[in-house]
């Protein structure tokens, strides 16, 4: 409960009663490393909030092979914004990297949440505000960098990300295959 | 001011009255196509609504060519939202793609108006989410596609934007030189 009312803080001003309340409308889950908590093709019917651990989003590429696309750690959420919004099939998977605690909310408790604290709107506009502006620069990134460039990149920004994430993962993340990560690293060390 | 109204209406519910109040916190502005909004190594000051017309985001990158990163056309905000959050210098420039009408709003005075109209945190919350719904379907499709299916995918979806956009800049958003966009085009039509 601490850890969700440390990050709200960030954002916004609330009592302690007002936090109480505004956390029963979430569900507290524990998820096991490598357990599925959304499956392609499914109904996205939650959002999730890393309140401790890692979980990862991904789709089955053409090839049968998995494409990471987004990492949440801690204080981050993971969805898939546009289905959740719609609630309908998603396109992608979404696993627990390590064994995690997240916080779990339905879009009709969303709304009930928003109608009943509208404090929260604030919240949640910054939370995709920030969102959108980390993606903006990513797909610059995606424009502008050569893949070993953009795990340099990754890398010099996130050393302790590179150094908590499996490197297979890191490199579907990335789009190489492992083979081509270990080129890279060899490479860079030389 | 009745484009504007219609839009929001579609998002939150407010009075002719308060919509007076909301609209009197922007700027309308008439741009001529080509003019420039935003200076890449400014301080990123506004957001921009459309109206009426289209802009476009694009940076130089280092070979000196423009690479359009966005477009925003009837009913888009666009702005660099990394640099916008922070009033810092921005990475990218904004300039009319036709004549255009717009709404300008700073930071500060979005401010004021969301401490007045806090209906309007959930008009923005919406915007965002929308936006990065947005942007995640795109990492998705930067990751899947080749840039031929990218052309393909996108004269499919929006036949009518690519009428209405000039060819080198639909060339410049997916990557192309338009040398390559012509070819493209040429191997489709056969």
């Amino acid at each position: 409960m601490d850890t969700f009312k440390a990050h709200l803080d960030k954002f916004i001003t609330v009592s302690e009663e007002e936090y109480a309340s505004i956390f029963s409308f979430f569900e507290v889950m524990d998820v096991r490393k490598k357990q599925n908590l959304m499956n392609q093709g499914e109904i996205c019917g939650s959002m999730y909030f890393v309140s401790k651990g890692c979980l990862r989003k991904f789709f089955i590429n053409q090839k049968g092979v998995e494409q990471t696309t987004e990492f949440a750690i801690e204080n981050w959420w993971i969805t898939d914004t546009f289905a959740y919004e719609r609630q309908i099939p998603s396109d992608f998977n979404i696993q627990a990297v390590e064994h995690s605690s997240i916080l779990v909310i339905d879009l009709q408790t969303q709304e009930l949440l928003l109608q009943k604290h509208p404090v929260m709107e604030r919240y949640f506009r910054m939370i995709y505000q920030r969102a959108y502006a980390a993606s903006e620069k990513r797909i610059r990134y995606l424009y502008e960098m050569t893949r070993e460039e953009l795990y340099v990149h990754f890398s010099t920004l996130y050393p302790w990300f590179i150094q908590r994430i499996p490197q297979y993962l890191i490199a579907s993340f990335l789009g190489f295959t492992p083979e081509y990560l270990s080129e890279i690293r060899a490479k860079l060390r030389s």
